[in-house]
């Protein structure tokens, strides 16, 4: 550790990211300590991200921050789990300055600020490759009740909690340059963390990151059963929709959308009652696997999704 | 997720690797659920490391996954905390083959059985750059009684759990294609789990990575007092002890020894008996910084040790 180099990055810049909570024992020591919370389980999640591969190299650090934090409060929403600390993994290309550091934590801070989460731990090496970001995730959750993805039987209602695709129509318009407010969600995706009380109703969740079709067949995989998908009932954005009039198949643009991914919705079954804030889009069945059906018609799918791996 | 592509690394690869533990959810979900468990503290640590910073490109997979295991177990046992659960992140370098993916997966079994941590959770995605690799480790220790770098007080014992310079002497010896008993250890680090109940009996304790000098100065630090360190007490291995009698400048190369890092002990402050498995090399006083004696005088130190970062 060198006198004027990791203590100043972490007294200046990363200090104050712990919000006073306790447990990060301002982030003097090597380890957080956590209390245990009698009637509560802790859900915790881990998401890495590298750039060029899963954020565009010249994405605004702050973005690049943020989108961090939000992917994976997206995986505590989609398990019902109420946001609690994050620790961070960060490796820094050779010759990173302290401006760019300044830029990041400016992120960090922001949404720390709206979704009161607190650094609890972490650390920080170099690298020479490319940035190189890992969070993991504290959430709590009434014990018991965590909503995952095994869970779903036949005869549930399939249901999503909002637009679907546009992720994928945001990070075409970011790729060509266009700005406006798809290319805006790409980089800044928002966690469903509104809809926990309606998560929570769920038989079992996942957050939409890889695509719909994909995300879902997660859930029916781990539930062993299929799942079957109305592509003309995904609810889509004025923007989509426009996209959509646009293209000159129907069925394979719905496709595109529903496997594009980046979304961050939650997609949830629910036996009963669809709760507010979701949309039915279809329906767990026994057997296996996923079958989307447009236009009244089952369409062969050959890709469920996207793959960052 | 490409079918046959991530499913297949988690099912045949990592799945084994929980142990059967309930939590980790057959790594099915994206988050792992944990019960609370009350009169216990979770102690979480996360390291990063990097091919090429971390440890050397050639190094075999199997012995990398160890020490990134090994690295965060050293944290928990510098709490006085009990391995409870790991999550990992890998950034795979493009082109990594399943036959190298299964010689890391041994390496995390082996040490997952001599420790018995199962994995949890985590994520794997591919970088253009180095093998980059994050772990999250939890342990659980009882309630209130972890052993932080903040606590100790002037009149403490500054005592260590072992030889010091074994780490750096090793490295020297890996990096010279020397094979032997001190590049084993450098490439897998002993964490004194072995000690937990002396451990915890520390007013503060830090395990020894970045060099004696270092770590012990990051105790001082963190508890507002000094520390002195009597480079003649350091106690040594027969290999160091060997190595120091052949240098022309014994001091220099004590301090050498002091601050190579990569030790794996923990450093720690006792007020009254020094435990079982513990040698009293100094002791914290009032005042600020590390003072250092050899020889029975003040030696001046310009560096404490050495920074990955």
């Amino acid at each position: 550790m060198t006198p004027g180099g990791e203590f100043d990055w972490i007294e200046r810049l990363l200090r104050p990211l712990t919000r006073g909570a306790p447990e990060a024992l301002d982030l003097l020591d090597d380890a957080a300590v956590l209390p245990s919370r009698p009637g509560f389980d802790l859900a915790v999640t881990k998401d890495a991200m590298v750039a060029g591969v899963h954020f565009l190299p010249d994405d605004p650090p702050d973005l690049v921050a943020r989108k961090l934090l939000r992917v994976n409060l997206s995986d505590l929403a989609a398990k019902g789990a109420e946001p609690y600390g994050a620790f961070l993994a960060i490796a820094w290309p050779a010759g990173t300055d302290w401006a760019f550091k300044e830029i990041f934590v400016r992120g960090l801070a922001q949404d720390g600020e709206a979704y009161r989460l607190p650094l609890l731990g972490g650390d920080t090496v170099s690298t020479p490759g490319p940035l190189t970001l890992s969070a993991t995730l504290l959430g709590w959750v009434p014990a018991g009740e965590a909503v995952l993805r095994r869970g779903a039987q036949p005869g549930d209602v399939l249901a999503v909690s909002g637009p679907i695709g546009d992720g994928w129509l945001g990070l075409d318009d970011a790729k060509r340059g266009l700005e406006g407010r798809l290319a805006d969600l790409y980089r800044l995706p928002e966690p469903r963390l509104d809809l926990l009380s309606s998560i929570r109703k769920a038989a079992a969740a996942a957050d939409i990151s890889d695509g719909l079709l994909a995300d879902a067949g997660h859930i029916a995989k781990a539930s062993g059963c299929a799942v079957r998908i109305e592509l003309d009932r995904t609810p889509l954005s004025s923007e989509a929709a426009a996209w959509l009039a646009a293209q000159p198949d129907r069925t394979q643009a719905l496709l595109q959308l529903a496997t594009g991914g980046d979304d961050y919705q939650v997609a949830a079954a629910f036996r009963g009652a669809v709760p507010e804030g979701f949309t039915a889009i279809g329906a767990f069945e026994a057997g296996r696997g996923v079958h989307v059906v447009a236009g009244g018609a089952a369409v062969a799918v050959d890709r469920l999704g996207w793959s960052h791996a």
